[in-house]
């Protein structure tokens, strides 16, 4: 069976401004490959609601979920909510359960409950929330659309929150070897292994240590024992 | 005068597996902005023809300038230069530039020029190479698609190349004031001072430093006059 796959959809002027690294892709990327879900294409757009809207929809169609991070806080510049809302074509309220989790917060720490902070209980209609653990203000499920913050102990939790309720595939394993010898010199017979094993995936990644060059060769694929039968023949080629 | 605008595209299986963090987004995102070129979307695909192909064009197409990093290396995985020549609809081949290059490169090594590293001159017609004095190996630019390495030093290098070469816009400006209060707190009056100048850009990014809520709010535009108004009420509300 295939494994379903994935779309991350970062929103952030702060990513693409370089004021920010991005941690959450990396973060998403292992999560999803242990869960068996093929990441198969990330986005990063600004705040802007007609490149967000245009991502969504265009990924939402591809690829079996989507997950986005960032711009669902209390400020002006999140728009993310507003616009999943806009790109599903349904309405957008400040919705009773996303009001009563946030209330019952902010009655706890004594904050006021303000209008700044009700703009994080706006959920688009037909949505599930994704509950937050860390600052309660919550995350939303439509559909195939998974939208969580963009602080990454936020978005992490909330990663951890919506994950078990999916449906995985098959492990996405992989193994590497690490050889003391140039790309140039391995990609010969590593080019004729790769083609012998059509089910599984084979890269390579030079690296440069001390002035000396070396490439880690790495196999990937699903099948524990196909990966096992090939890692042998690379030792031998290669160790 | 608007700011010329740009699109990255990262090539890698090994970023979409979780194994390797991305840090060529990072690094071009701040060098674009030091040069006054706004990076406004960035798309990470697999090593896939189809998928490299489809982004290329759809950038090519939206911005000004596209940047790749990945699957110039002389492995079978490297995809990236044929995948070029198919966006474009024009024949790739071992071109003389870059094979004489190679040649002096390995001449001088003492490793032998093998098939494939003479990969790693197949270079799209049209396409003018990109210095890499890291390694050699060429990157090359077709029109306004700019394909580098995907190793960081060498991606650096490159965009080192190429970028003095491009027309950039007025320096992209950022002024940010870290505040010690919630981003519900400050929402409602940054938000208002954000409609107040619609030229600027102004985003807010929470953090948590032990225990207690903090934003910085960061103002972003080209006019460094309107910028320093802009911070002066800032300061005022929240200093």
């Amino acid at each position: 069976m295939a494994n379903p796959t994935a779309a991350m959809l970062v929103i952030g002027d702060e990513i693409l401004s370089g004021r920010t690294r991005d941690s959450n892709m990396y973060y998403l990327a292992g999560e999803l490959t242990r869960h068996g879900i093929r990441l198969t294409e990330v986005r990063v757009v600004a705040d802007e609601p007609a490149a967000i809207i245009a991502a969504v929809n265009a990924l939402r169609a591809q690829y079996d979920h989507v997950f986005t991070s960032g711009g669902i806080g209390p400020t002006h510049d999140d728009i993310t909510a507003d616009a999943i809302a806009a790109a599903f074509e349904v309405e957008i309220t400040h919705r009773a359960d996303a009001m009563a989790l946030l209330a019952a917060h902010y009655d706890r720490s004594g904050l006021e409950f303000n209008d700044a902070r009700k703009r994080m209980a706006r959920i688009p209609d037909g949505a599930v929330l994704i509950d937050n653990p860390v600052s309660t203000a919550p995350g939303f499920s439509l559909v195939n659309v998974h939208v969580m913050a963009g602080v990454p102990n936020i978005f992490q939790a909330m990663v951890a929150s919506v994950l078990p309720s999916l449906t995985g595939g098959e492990p996405l394993l992989s193994q590497s070897l690490r050889v003391n010898r140039g790309e140039g010199e391995v990609a010969g017979p590593f080019g004729a292994l790769a083609a012998e094993f059509p089910d599984l995936s084979m890269g390579s990644y030079p690296f440069i240590t001390n002035g000396a060059h070396g490439t880690n060769l790495v196999i990937r694929g699903t099948d524990a024992g196909q990966i096992g039968r090939a890692m042998t023949r690379l030792a031998a080629l290669f160790g």
